[in-house]
């Protein structure tokens, strides 16, 4: 690319439309979208924009939908890419199946976040779940995720959810003890609404929803960059999960019959393989996983 | 960030600097090196520079090096982030350990491209080795990576290397036959020098090499950009590599041991766990290999 005729165009985009950009997308590349955060510090990743489909701010966050050129649609919260049409199957299916493959027949899951309904649909995989509580503390979110979203909202359908509108924190120090056999936390980074969700309390909150047994999965950002924060959630969850019979993550011991769920698609990413192998870890994490467990 | 103000610095640093400036750093983002291919189109990487420290160009490619903000130096060819200080141990150590642990004993090893060196420092940790050729067809990235990646360059050192400078196609095709255990293909993607590494003639030239029983290990780009590329190599590789004693590769019957190799450091991402987990694919990959096998 020409730097300088960049310019010049950016200049002239940017005398016309200074002002009516959102913020997040004063891009840094004109006509391009950039992630950048304190979260990864001296380092940007960059999504060419067809068009902005929405942008919008709620009590919470900016709230951004634009159709890029090669990932379809994209979901930002607060300048951090939540979720690409192109590979949210990873991530939904991973969060969701982890969990509730490792224990047998799942009844009632709780979904801490996770309000562009993504992980309702994989939840809804499994034949075994009666109830599914999901709280989010952003309407916007659920409501622009199903108007742009349809395929990853789609899980909003399931007659089996129930939807809060609220702070996941209070919903868990209400919930009854020992009521849920998953809680899944699919959560923002721990900077902004979600700040909470990686710490202690929350954890302890999570420990006496759960029946004894019962599992967590959280999102807990990258083994590249954020080792400090994963070795936190592992400590402080190996303070608090003391008790309740073992569970053994790395044998999916409720393996999920692809023919069972045919309503939401194929499974694009999750296998009983896969499942397994998300468990095996590069030695430098293991290292400090391990040495956690002494 | 402020789009504006970077703009006014970018216009007085265009002024200043437009002609000195390497075609690769004439960055979208002012003081930032942006990675942007055909091969990735619509997306692009970018790290923040603190110092260009090299920049040249070779008979084959651009070549830079820069000292980036928290990854490290880096080092670019064509554009195209080939390493970082930071993370480069994933790829090397996979890349290498994964064909050379899964057969016993290898003592003749064949290295394709792989200039900066890191493949033959972790080559080298295998003490069943006996002989390390490296074929690689730019000299400069040799040299580069002497002077700026010592860490990485230190493989040249081992006295089993015989580093030849010069095209890996014909060298392969003058190898003797059946005379290496295993060749690793440590190529930059398949458009510029590396173009012809990713086709059938080449695999064809590889397995006349290789011993029965041998093995070859290829860098095949992106499971999530490249399934096209994957699968024709795929395809070439089921049609050619058809005699020859099985090879198990999910089971690494030659596993590294650690204290064999404490000069080139310890192992920060590779393990006998993690190989076996290198072998389980997402349900979208599994799909498309599979078919091929039929």
């Amino acid at each position: 690319m020409d730097a300088v005729s960049d310019l010049k165009r950016q200049r002239e985009e940017d005398d016309d439309a200074a002002a009516a950009k959102p913020a997040c997308l004063s891009s840094v590349i004109p006509g391009w979208f950039s992630e950048m955060s304190p979260m990864w510090p001296g380092e940007a990743h960059s999504l060419k924009v067809e068009k902005v489909l929405f942008q919008g701010k709620s009590d919470y966050q900016d709230v951004i939908v634009f159709q890029s050129a090669t990932y379809g649609k994209v979901l930002v919260l607060d300048g951090v890419i939540q979720l690409t049409e192109r590979d949210e199957c990873a991530y939904q299916e991973m969060i969701t199946h982890l969990p509730l493959c490792s224990i047998p027949h799942p009844k009632k899951v709780l979904v801490i976040g996770g309000g562009d309904g993504g992980v309702l649909r994989e939840v809804a995989r499994h034949p075994s779940v009666e109830h599914i509580d999901m709280c989010e503390i952003d309407k916007m979110v659920v409501d622009v995720s199903k108007q742009f979203f349809p395929n990853v909202a789609i899980g909003f359908e399931d007659p089996r959810v129930n939807l809060v509108i609220g702070d996941g924190v209070a919903f868990l120090k209400n919930a009854a003890q020992g009521s849920y056999d998953a809680v899944i936390v699919d959560s923002s980074d721990p900077i902004g609404p979600a700040k909470e969700l990686f710490e202690k309390p929350f954890f302890q909150s999570v420990a006496r929803a759960l029946r004894p047994g019962g599992v967590v999965c959280t999102q807990a950002e990258s083994l590249w960059l954020h080792m400090d924060i994963i070795e936190d959630i592992v400590s402080n969850c190996r303070d608090i999960f003391k008790e309740g019979p073992h569970v053994d993550f790395r044998v999916p011991v409720n393996p999920l019959d692809d023919s069972s769920s045919k309503s939401n698609g194929p499974l694009k990413f999750y296998n009983s393989e896969i499942h397994s192998a998300a468990f095996c870890l590069p030695s430098f994490a293991k290292k400090v996983i391990e040495s956690e467990a002494t």
